[in-house]
C-alpha cells in the first residue's frame, strides 16, 4: 500500500479507489480539465492545466478556479484517512493568493494536518509550473467533516 | 447616481460601468455562464444559473465555484469605490459552507465592510434560490488590495 | 424566556445560567477584567474595559486580547443553542482587524449565524466605546464544535 | 548575522533588536509573562509558561491567549524582513485550533511565507510541551502590513 511522507496509516484499504471514484463524480474537474494525479494517505495532488477559459480580468486564473483544485485535494486527502463508508464534506477553508497564477499549469497538493473522527484539518498549496521555476501562488487551510449513515449523500 | 444602503460615495462617478468592463474580462464568468445583475457603491451582486456540469460528487454547485462568484463579488464591490484608475486583487478569503448549495439558481453578493487607500475588507454571501425559499448556502470574509500604477495589471 | 433579534428558540431552558457558569470558569476574563453583559439565545455580548496592560507595541489593546473576548463570546452565543448537557469548543476562527483597538471599553459581541447539531457557526465584531462614536475595530467568523459525553470536558 | 533556515536576508541588519525593542513595548507579553526566545531573519519564537489565570473554562489555555502569542510571533517574523523604519499591523488572521492547549509550557513559532513590500503573509504554529512529547496545538495563516511615516504608531 502506498505510503505517504506524512506516515498516517489509511482506514479504508481501498482509500485510493474511494478518492478516484468520486473525484470521477465532480463534474466541474471535467469542465475545467482538472486529473488526480496523486493520492496517497493524507496526500492528493490535482494538475490543472491553463486555459484561456479559466481566467480573471487580468488573464491569470480566477482565483476561484484556484481555490476549486484546492479544495477538491484537501478533501479527497481528508477522505483517505476515513473510513469505507464515509463521504467529506468542506464545512470552511481560508486561502491566501501570494502571487499571481501565472503559467502553463498548476499543481493544487492538499495534506492532512489533523486527521479526527468528526473534524479533519487540512493544509493546501498550489504551485504553478511553466517556463520558470515552480512557484507557490495559493496556500489553503481548510476544515473538512467526515459524514457517515446519510443515504445519497454519503455515497458520493 | 445609484446609491448603496451602506452609503458609501463612489470617488470614481464612473464606477459602474468600470466594474462592468472589468467582468466582461473575466472569461471564467462566461464559462460557467454568471451575469452580473447589481452594480451599486459598495455592493455588487452576480447570479449563477445552476448547471450539472459545475458540481461536486453530490450533485450539488462544487464549494470552488460559489467561491468564484462571491470572491468576484467582493472583489468588484471592493472597486466599486477605488479611484478610477485603480484595479483590485483579492489577497486572502475565508469561506464558510453553511448548507449543500443546491437550488435551480445562486446569487452571491459582496458588500464592503471596511473601504481603505490599500486595503478594504469584504463581506460575502451566497444565497440558493429554487423552488423553496431562498437560503443562505455560504459566507466569505476577504480582503482585496487596490492595485495602481502597474501596466499590463491595472488596466484589467 | 429571553428572545434574541435572531428569533432562535433555545433547547436548554436554562441557557442563560449555563453560559454564565461556564463563563465564570473562565479565568482569563477575571485576569483581563472581562465581563459578561449580555445572553440572548444565539448571542452573546462580552465587555473590556481599556487597561493599560493589555496592549500591543502601539498602546492599543493586542489583536489576541479582542480575539479572547470574541471568542468567548460567539462560544457562548454557540452554547446559548446547545442542548444542557453540551459543552463547545472553537475549531477555528478568522479575525479581520479593521481599525486601531483605541477606547475606554470595547465590546465584543457573539451572534450565531447557522446552528448545527455537531457544528456551529457564529458571526463576531468587536466595537471601540470612548469619547468618540462607537467604532466596528475587528471581525470574526468562526466554527464551534458541539462536545457531548466527554467527562472531565463537557461539564464546563 | 543570524540566517534563517528559510533563507531570507533582511533589510534592516539592526532587525534583531528592532524586534526585541518592539516586543518589549507589548505590555500584555508582561502580564501573561511571555518572553521572545528566538528572532531569525523570517522566524520568531515565543515562550509562555502555562499559567492557572490564562485558561478557558476546562483549565486549558484560552484560544485567544494562544492567539495573543502566535499572531505577535508571526508579526515579529514580518516586522524581521521590514525596512529599520518600518512598523507592522496585524490585517486578518485565521487559528486552527488543533487539541487541547494543555502543556507546561508552550511555544508559538511564526515564519514568512512571502515577505512583501506591503502585505507579508506569515505562517505560525502553537507547540505544547510538557511531561508528553511536543504537541502541536494550534496553526495560524496571518497577513501582516507594513506601515512606514505614520509618526505615533511606526515607532512602535
Amino acid at each position: 500500500m502506498a505510503e505517504s511522507k506524512s506516515g498516517f496509516t489509511p482506514q479504508n484499504p481501498g482509500f485510493a479507489n474511494r478518492v478516484q471514484s468520486s473525484f470521477a463524480q465532480q463534474s466541474v474537474m471535467n469542465l475545467i480539465g482538472a486529473e488526480l494525479v496523486k493520492v496517497l494517505p493524507g496526500e492528493v495532488e490535482i494538475l490543472l492545466p491553463f486555459r484561456d477559459n479559466l481566467t480573471q480580468q487580468h488573464g491569470f486564473l480566477h482565483a476561484g478556479i484556484i481555490t476549486t483544485i484546492v479544495d477538491s485535494a484537501c478533501g479527497y486527502a481528508a477522505l483517505s484517512l476515513m473510513p469505507a463508508d464515509a463521504s467529506v464534506l468542506s464545512v470552511e477553508f481560508k486561502v491566501n493568493l501570494l502571487a499571481p497564477a501565472k503559467g502553463e499549469r498548476f499543481v493544487a497538493r492538499g495534506m492532512v494536518v489533523k486527521p479526527g473522527r468528526t473534524i479533519t484539518v487540512c493544509s493546501g498549496e498550489v504551485f504553478a509550473l511553466g517556463s520558470e521555476e515552480l512557484k507557490l501562488v495559493a496556500t489553503m487551510t481548510g476544515t473538512m467533516m467526515t459524514l457517515q449513515g446519510r443515504p445519497g449523500v454519503t455515497e458520493g
